[in-house]
Order: structure tokens, then C-alpha cells, then sequence
């Protein structure tokens, strides 16, 4: 096992892996900007050195100090986190190349599974469904409208690098495709340095439903079951739950079985998780894969027991997987809601500083904080500030306990979303289960 | 089920009974003392009530006055918590005559299990083992050396009457019981206005092991398996841990089939927990019945996944138990540690008014907290502050999970036992789990 980790890196994933390094008895190494010198991952690491500048390019992403920093502290493995680094083919070949693990997948399959058109067609080859669309780059708005016209509409314009909803369009006719291919486009280059765009068809009112899975470097792979997360607002999750209501047994058999097969096929190593759209009839359509551990796997470790961190470690650490797709349970019913620093009408983020910070106690309710108590949120990174975790015996009461620990969470001297959450959980259309991933667009803004 | 219930206590049982409460959809009544209006139960409820001064002979113990706020406000049930009321049998038999359901077992056996001297009657009856000793009051100080000739020394002095270790005194010889007899028969007097005293045969490093029972109204009883709750000081226990690792198997189903019967000759109903002394040959004894929940019965929560005050307020409204014992699980390991506002050194209780209080997050971790992050813990009642419960695969991650947790659990202000605590986690008998009743005394202060 390894003595020593890096941890690329901030806010509360930077200290969920720290959590499960102690746990192991696994030193740790924290890097922070100095946007983030008072942050609680720098304080709860072993040690922390600072990479720079408050901007993401100055410090997160700045590839030389980080490895810098890695071989003078002696780290063996770096974990990437999410966002940031994690899914960068180039950092992890270059963790690979100084000597160190990289605790995830293989530099090539975050190449394939980061190009969307590419994974399109190995799920195809895989014999995974996929949504019906092109699987080539679009030459032009032209080609678009030819393709969009033999699928139907409605159709989504996504940039082949696109990520997080940017670059991404809902389309209803020729005229709306001429418009938003160039637009998005544009979009896409500035953002990724990629201006591909595909195209796909519009599935109505789909569930998010997502597969974990766990490969370790010997072929063996095992999923955990779905999440589901359905809840979105402007393509970002917003609330996850496992299980998922919707599903029947046979398609949760079906669609976890598929997400192995996928993984199979790629020769996945480490955590990952495959997205898939769900329609009313519970067929499945394969939407991409992420090869990192997600913001929303706590959710999935509740119902099954499984530390999802430390198995990630274990597999970069060259351990076989010690549990077989049997022995994963799936027990009660979690649910995780993201507590943005935004406001809540308008969805945009409210930096500030907290001017206190007050979490709810209780059995089955868990906290992954980004911030503590008097923490300035800045504008530089993500408004993901935390998350809270509740586990019931079923969904009812899972819903019923969220409710009243949300109603307890105080934070002042910054907005949040969590008059949002509250809204969300109060309404039937949710209670019944009825959550399409236009919930929040469709009922929250009636 | 109820609508609405009243809880007849303060600090974290009152917020954690209120908790479950809100889960299953019932409206809750708090009562407070002067010195308690700002405390974290009066907020949480529904409504909340002044019960009368600080002293708790004005308020929590005001039995008139809690019954005209029961009548006024129209609740149907009165959860007692632990301590205060809750082994009161003529509450429990007031509760009765004025129409509301008591939660707790009926007056006859509350009497009953308080008396010592009865209770271990009625358990030689049942066929439970019991440490050697007498039954009957002594009259005097020569008949308690007279008896302790024949059962041999070393001898506990016990006060029938007792509870907490007060009126408990260890005596190794005739000249000692001489001085003990008449000082511990006074105190009792004075504490528990009876000073009826007994002895029984001191069990050398025992363990403290405690099943905890539920049974329905309708003849149903089921263990939650053992707790085990030697790390004591003063009597008191400070960390509990559920499974214990120094029972074997066959003694675990033993104790705990032999709980299920003790229950059963006594016609219980509701939760209860029977306390044993464990000896190093895995012999054990029967200690006393506490016929309430307990202080620690968040361990057992956490390794079965039962939420034992849910189980309660069912059990009081008549229903069946929904489980049988083969249902029962037992997974993982569940520990517990009681922070109290008290100096880690000389064990006083440390009154003030916390400036910061800010609680570790993280999986597996469980708080029960009876302040706020501003709260003022006052003289007047148990400086109990705050329960933190940690879970883990197995013992040694829960150790150290909990260790972790600890360090980054920061309260300012006043002082606490966390630092204590910090090492007994931290010592190697603790971790080999050779934990007997004496370990503070023996260990910590070396």
C-alpha cells in the first residue's frame, strides 16, 4: 500500500480522499492556491504547499509545480479528484511517466471515454445502446440540418468535448439548428479547444440514470448499482438518490449488467461511472462515460456499505477487488442534495463570507464540507460548498429526514440554494418519483 | 399513531426523540427550564413550553406542571428519554391516569427492575445468573461483614436504591465495610431517600456487557445484540462499542438469548437494556435492568440499522414488532464516544459558554449534540455536550475513523474530555481491545 498520496485537488473531494488516506493510515499531501491558503483540505492534509495564483490555471491545472511538489514530498500516487485534472489524459501519462500512480483509468481510455464521439462508437462496438445521431464530427451547419432531418427533431446539438452542459443545445427545427451550430461552436473552441459538434436525438423527458462501476487492474469489474439524478438545473445535478424509483428490476439487472459489459470492453481499470439516458418505456441509451469518482458517490456508498475512495486506492495500489458482484448489497435509500453558494431565483453564485455555519446532527445524516464555519467563498472555483447525505429505510423516509436536516443547516453571510432544495423536496411531483430530468425547469419555476 | 407527543427531557435525547418524531410525522412538545431556552431541543420542536427554574426538582422533575402542559397542548404520548423521569414508576403510572401513553414499559416493572434487591430477585427466579451475594436488606454494618466473610472479599457495597455509582463502594476487608457501611447508607439516604444497602462479590476487570431488548405488547421480544461499556470512569461510561470483541460467538447468542428471557418472566414491554458483568472466563452476570433507552443506544442503531425510538414509539402505540430476531443484523462496528464539558484531568465539570463549535464531517460519522455553537452549559444539569458515533467496516477502521474525527473536532470556550478520550484511542490495550471496567483507572493515569 502506498505510505504517502498527493491530492490534486480542493474543496470537499480534496478532503473526502484525505478522510479515507487517515482511515488507511495513508499520509497525505494537499495542494492549494492562495485564494485557498485557509481552506479545510490545506488544514486537514499532513502537509500543504502552495501552487500558485487563485486562478484554476495558476494552481489547480499547473501541471510542472504539482509534480514538482509530488517528487520533493515524496509522494507514490496522486488522486485527481473531479473536475480539475482528473479526467486529463496528459496528467495522468504524465503521473505514469514521473513514477507515480495515478489513481484512476489508464491515460488512453480518459482519452477515448473524454472524446464523446469516440466512446459513442466503441459503446456501439460494445453492443451498448446508444441514442440514435451521427457518429462523425459535423462538417457545418448544413450537414447538421441533413443529418437532424433523417433522425427528426427534436434534436441536441453537444460539442464533442463538451462537458457540464456547455456547448450543448436543445433544437426544434432548421432554422434554430443554423443558428446554434455556429454559436455553440464557437462556444466549444473557446472553452475546450475543440470545436467538434454531433448530434443526437432528443429523448423526451429522460431519466439521468448512472451506473458505478469498480475494475481493478486483474479484469474483474463489478457495478454498484444505478444513481439516480434526475435533478438538474441548467444540466448540472442537483439532487442524486440511489435507488433509483423508476427502474424495474429487470432493466436495473439489464442496465448494470451493460455498464460492465462497457467497462469490459474498454479494459477499464479503477472507479468510473457510465451515464445513461432512461425514456418512459425503460429503454436505455448510453450518454458518456466519466473516469473519475463523481461528486454523487456518496449516495451509492450508503446503500451498499462499499468506501468507493478507498477501493480507487486499493486498485491503483495493484490490489485485486475483495468482493464479487454478489456480495454488493443494496440496502435503504440515500439521498444527496449539492449546497451551491448561489442565489436562489437566479442560479448565480454568491460569493461571500460565511458569517456562520451551523450543520444538522443525527443517525443517517452525513456531511462532506467544502467550507467551515467563517470560510470565504471565492469567485474563483466551483460554488459547491457542500453536500448532505441522508440515508432512510426507504425513499419516504429518506426524504422525510433531508426535509427536516436541511430545515436545521444554517449558513449565513452568503446565499445558497438550499430555499431551492426545500422546494424540491416539498414537491408531490417528487414525492411520487415523478422526477424527469426537466423537473426543475418544468415545476420549480411554475 | 400518534399525532403529537411530548418529551419529557432536555439536551440530545430530547433532540434526537424529536428527530424521529419528525421523521414519522408526529407534531412534538418540549419543555424547558429557565436555564434552558436557549438550548437546541426548545428550537427544534414544534412547540416548547417553561417548565419552571433551573433546578430540575422546578422543572424536569415538576411532574404537575409537565402534565398540565401534556393536557393543554393535547399530546397523546410522553417519551421520558433517559435519566430525569424515565424510571419513575409513579410517572409512568401518572402518564397512565391522565389518558397518555407513557413510552417505556409498564409502572409495575419500572418499580420492580429500580429496586436492586428486587430485581435481582426476580432474576434468580427467571434462571439468570447473577453475581454471588444477598438478597436481603442488611441491617447493619456487622451483618454486611458477617456476609461478606462468607462470599469472600473482594466485595461490592451497593445501595439498593442506586444508579451512577453513587452508594457503590469497592471494600477489601472487614475494618473497610465497617467505615463504608454507615457512609454510603447515609449518602443514599440522602440521594435516593432510601438507604437500604447489599452486597455482592467484586468479579475482578470485568466487562461491562449490555443487550439491549425490544419487546411489543403483544408477548414479541427480540435482542439487538450486546453492547460493550467498560471504558468507564467514575462509573460512568465514557466510550461504548457495539459488537464487543471479547465476547466469542457462543457466549454472544448465549447473553443475548438469556436477555430475551430475563425479558419475557417480567412481561416487558418497550425498549430495555440488560446489563451483565463479563468475566475473563466469558461467565456472566446479571448487573440491573435500565428500563429506558439508553445514552448509547446509538451503537446498536448503527451495526442493526433500527432506529430504537422509532421501535418505541410503536411499540407505545400498540403495534407489533416488525421484525423477528433471526431479522436482526449485526454488521460493521459502531462506536461511541460522550464529550462532556469537563476538565480532561481532574473529570469537574467545566460550566461556560462555548465561543466555537464546529463538528468533523465525513461517512460513518454520526453526531448527537445537545449545545450549539454558541450554547452556555450550565451547573445545573449533566455536563453531557455531545455524543460523536462513528462506524466502520470493522473495529480497527472505526478507531480510527473516530480518532480522526476527534482531531478535527474543535470546541472552545470550555473545556471537555475530548483529549482524554484522544488517548484512550490511542493506547495500545484499548486497541488490542483488552478494555475492562478499570482501564481509565489503570491506564490513563499512569
Amino acid at each position: 500500500m502506498f505510505s504517502k498520496v498527493l491530492i490534486a485537488n480542493r474543496g470537499e473531494i480534496a478532503c473526502r480522499v484525505i478522510r479515507t488516506c487517515k482511515k488507511m493510515g495513508i499520509n497525505t499531501v494537499a495542494i492549494y492556491s492562495e485564494a485557498d491558503h485557509d481552506a479545510p483540505h490545506v488544514k486537514q492534509a499532513d502537509e500543504a504547499y502552495l501552487v500558485g495564483g487563485p486562478r484554476v490555471a495558476d494552481s489547480y491545472l499547473n501541471v510542472d509545480t504539482i509534480m514538482r511538489i509530488a517528487k520533493e514530498s515524496k509522494v507514490e500516487a496522486v488522486h485527481p479528484g473531479y473536475g480539475l485534472l482528473s479526467e486529463n489524459e496528459l496528467f495522468a501519462r504524465r503521473c505514469e511517466q514521473e513514477g507515480l500512480s495515478f489513481i484512476g483509468p489508464t491515460p488512453d481510455v480518459i482519452l477515448a471515454m473524454g472524446d464523446k464521439i469516440e466512446a459513442r462508437g466503441l459503446m456501439i462496438k460494445a453492443g451498448v445502446p446508444v441514442v440514435p445521431g451521427i457518429l462523425h464530427e459535423l462538417k457545418n451547419a448544413d450537414e447538421a440540418i441533413e443529418v437532424a432531418e433523417k433522425i427528426g427533431y427534436p434534436i441536441m446539438l453537444k460539442a464533442s468535448a463538451g462537458g457540464g452542459g456547455i456547448g450543448m443545445q436543445f433544437v426544434t427545427s432548421n432554422e434554430e439548428m443554423r443558428k446554434a451550430f455556429e454559436g455553440n461552436q464557437k462556444r466549444a473552441h473557446s472553452f475546450f479547444g475543440n470545436g467538434a459538434m454531433y448530434i443526437e436525438k432528443f429523448i423526451e423527458n429522460p431519466r439521468h440514470i448512472e451506473i458505478q462501476i469498480l475494475a481493478d487492474s486483474y479484469g474483474n469489474i463489478v457495478h454498484l448499482w444505478e444513481r439516480e439524478c434526475s435533478i438538474q438545473r441548467r444540466n448540472q445535478k442537483v439532487i442524486e438518490e440511489a435507488p433509483s424509483l423508476f427502474l424495474n428490476d429487470e432493466t436495473r439487472l439489464q442496465i448494470g449488467e451493460t455498464a460492465v459489459k462497457a467497462a469490459k470492453s474498454l479494459g477499464y481499470r479503477n472507479a468510473g461511472t457510465i451515464e445513461f439516458l432512461v425514456d418512459a418505456n425503460q429503454h436505455f441509451y448510453f450518454l458518456e462515460m466519466n473516469t473519475r469518482i463523481q461528486v454523487e458517490h456518496p449516495v451509492t456508498e450508503e446503500i451498499t456499505g462499499i468506501d468507493i475512495v478507498e477501493e480507487q486506492i486499493k486498485i491503483a495500489a495493484g490490489m485485486c477487488l475483495s468482493f464479487s458482484q454478489k456480495e454488493v448489497k443494496r440496502e435503504g435509500h440515500a439521498l444527496e442534495v449539492r449546497i451551491y453558494a448561489e442565489d436562489p431565483v437566479t442560479f448565480y453564485p454568491s460569493p461571500g463570507k460565511l458569517t456562520s455555519l451551523v450543520i444538522p446532527d443525527g443517525d443517517g445524516i452525513r456531511h462532506e464540507l467544502a467550507v467551515h464555519h467563517s470560510s470565504t467563498v471565492t469567485p474563483y472555483y466551483d460554488p459547491l460548498i457542500a453536500k448532505l447525505i441522508v440515508k432512510g429505510k426507504n425513499r419516504e423516509e429518506a426524504i422525510s429526514k433531508m426535509k427536516e436536516a436541511l430545515d436545521r443547516y444554517k449558513i449565513t453571510g452568503i446565499k445558497t440554494n438550499i430555499p431551492m432544495l426545500q422546494n424540491v423536496l416539498l414537491h408531490e411531483k417528487f414525492r411520487k418519483g415523478e422526477t424527469t430530468t426537466s423537473f426543475v425547469k418544468n415545476y420549480l419555476q411554475e
